[in-house]
């Protein structure tokens, strides 16, 4: 049997897998679909969005005040104020239906349309209302005070790129615009069959010998965090026929992904079933420490598939590697999601060999003196609690670094974006 | 009308501001509600949870190799080989039906569990098998690559504590111990109600004078974003009463917004909402700039009432100071949800007054040394497009920092946790 035990022929550095990987299948985004501003958050734009109108369509006050011709205000100061006559009051929502002639002030508050022949705010410190007339402290230039049409956009331009996630922000600009509902790009839709015969479905009786079928929710979770709507196949034993019939059975999925049966000593299980149901071999074994026995992987139709290892610490960082940036491709993002992160000096050394991309497990904890301080945590177990929840986050091993010393202050990614270093409440 | 205009009296520092607010109104957690694993991404917890059992529940292999008696294999070496029978095969998921009697072993693979009387595992590599016997090279100690019972998890221990957010991980966990539902705090209710003569509900025609309600669609996704479910009270005119009634539909929710009418300018409308429905103003101004006319108050029946300013950036700010940690109260997060940001190096100064905490938008750009720039934002339109789009986040001047020179490096809050700073397809 010890042939079927033998490692990897070659692995492949991270980068060149991905690469290659992004480069033989296909990742084109996913085609458009309506949705409701109130629907939007977080989703992808599919196509630009231009101004249909300039924002603001008419001047308006910037704060509350009076609107004057600036040339009335010229010479203006505390000690010779000028005196205008007051000829009307306007507010936001109520254009002015009067205007103004040389020597006539208005007062206005911030967000009103300036009345016709204003062309600036004198702010409502520099004056003061005495009966009918206003004194003016000041003097003010043409366009002070007021926001100009088209200031803040302008009729016809481009104002947001196909590919930008709608965040709140981009969102209230549409809104602004006046667009309620908007074109995004639909959710990959990934597919997951888990494979091992030891799994049983979660909620269930566990016989002995089995255990729950944990990666299961794990992955759901990734895929619904990168932006995807995730599909149980369900579990399948370790025969790769089977295995085919699950994939060939998701036939809508932009994505496959399964779990476990990729390493060598698991008889190549998955591999068998992508060459047996017609597929493509892109990448068999991957030069990361958590995340070897990883398989990236192409079906006749092009589409990817993507084996993840059966051990949930190894699914999480082939998961982040690969899966998590082909949904980004499927979603047509422009620009990468940041990963949240802290720097940290760590209290212990961490080891690395050169050519694999090592990724530590650390535990954040705070120095008396307040500083971040990064603990390697000692891999005792392989159950997600002391693989995952223990640990705050992974430090990054670069494949040309050897290791990290004591005391090196290092960048964590952090496995939860909490701050899990200090209670808050 | 000068005296409705004036300042605030007072300005109150923004710590100073959240503390007294939370310690004035009700922010307990809300009740429990139960979801299943699959809809509990990033809701939080609501009790502690113990393990029913250990994990792993028996001993198992941590490695494909040989399940022995680690007593039989002292002093083995590849000079001087220990020769053992191979009585079996354990596959992860079949549980052994035979034991090991000294001289014994069995071949095992990753997560099979080890026969009665195995203590240890002598890794593949370490070993060859010959005909029906194995020779091991390595002398292996008890309890070597095994995974020992409760080595995980123990029977009974406290896994996850009440008030922790489930990522991935955590689900992960709940699901390895067998728990298919999960009780999770219910979203905090937050009513939202948006004043103002000006807006309309977007969608529909923009009369001349008037602008679509934004602000709407922004906090709505803000508290979305921040795990609350927002009730859209609809737009009310500046009246007190009109805003009131509004504020009294809405009995079931845990926080209440509204957007606009709390500046002093505005005739003070929020405010004398406020007082005339019997509630208790806590703060009335900010020393935040933008976010300044910030309104904090408590309902009679004690739940809070926060009145963000009707400018979107200022409301932005006032948001992320006060909304967002309310409802994180309301949920009863452990941990608060870190900001994500950068470092960068400002390329022009940022001013600021001493005692008022300032937030400036800068926009991110990459030196051709690849070396992250931030460029403070020239406020030139008060739209969402200029104040908040446009930039990619904010550098927050503390109140006792008098501004940042041109070439600090600073922390830069991202508005949108992307890499907007360099495209990515």
């Amino acid at each position: 049997m010890s042939h079927v035990w033998r490692g990897f022929q070659r692995l492949t550095r991270v980068d060149a897998a991905r690469d290659s990987f992004f480069r033989s299948v296909k990742l084109e985004p996913t085609e458009p679909e309506e949705v409701a501003l109130s629907e939007a958050l977080w989703r992808v734009l599919a196509e630009d969005v231009s101004a249909p109108a300039d924002v603001p369509p008419r001047a308006r006050a910037a704060l509350d005040g009076y609107a004057v011709r600036s040339t009335d205000t010229l010479g203006a100061s505390p000690e010779s104020p000028i005196v205008l006559r007051v000829v009307g009051e306007v507010r936001a929502g109520h254009p002015p239906d009067f205007g103004l002639s040389a020597g006539e002030a208005a007062r206005i508050f911030t967000g009103a349309y300036l009345p016709e022949g204003a062309d600036a705010v004198v702010p409502v410190e520099d004056a003061e209302e005495l009966g009918e007339s206003v004194e003016i402290y000041t003097q003010v230039p043409a366009w002070k005070n007021v926001a100009r049409p088209g200031e803040d956009v302008k009729r016809g331009e481009l104002v947001l790129k196909a590919g930008t996630p709608l965040g709140p922000y981009e969102i209230g600009l549409l809104a602004e615009l006046n667009i309620p509902r908007v074109p995004v790009r639909r959710r990959p839709r990934v597919a997951l069959a888990c494979t091992g015969d030891e799994i049983v479905e979660v909620g269930g009786d566990v016989p002995l010998g089995k255990v729950p079928n944990s990666l299961r929710f794990i992955v759901e979770a990734m895929i619904r965090q990168a932006g995807g709507e995730p599909t149980y196949l369900g579990m399948v034993e370790d025969e790769p026929d089977e295995l085919i019939r699950a994939v060939e059975s998701a036939r809508d999925a932009d994505l496959i992904l399964t779990t476990g049966g990729t390493s060598v000593g698991k008889a190549d299980m998955v591999y068998r079933a992508v060459l047996e149901a017609g597929g493509e071999m892109v990448v068999h074994g991957v030069a990361a420490m958590p995340g070897r026995p990883a398989l990236l992987a192409k079906l006749p139709d092009g589409r990817p598939w993507i084996g993840l290892p059966g051990y949930p610490v190894a699914a999480v960082v082939d998961f982040r590697l690969f899966a998590a940036p082909a949904i980004w491709r499927l979603l047509g993002l422009r620009w990468r999601p940041l990963a949240p992160g802290v720097r940290a000096r760590l209290v212990a050394p961490i080891p690395s060999s050169p050519g694999v991309r090592h990724f530590a497990r650390v535990r954040l904890t705070l120095s008396e003196a307040g500083d971040l301080l990064a603990e390697p945590v000692r891999v005792s177990g392989s159950g997600i609690l002391s693989s995952l929840v223990r640990a705050d986050g992974f430090v990054e091993v670069p494949e040309d670094v050897e290791g990290y010393p004591e005391g090196s202050v290092v960048w964590v990614e952090l496995l939860t974006p909490y701050e899990r270093w200090r209670e808050w409440i």
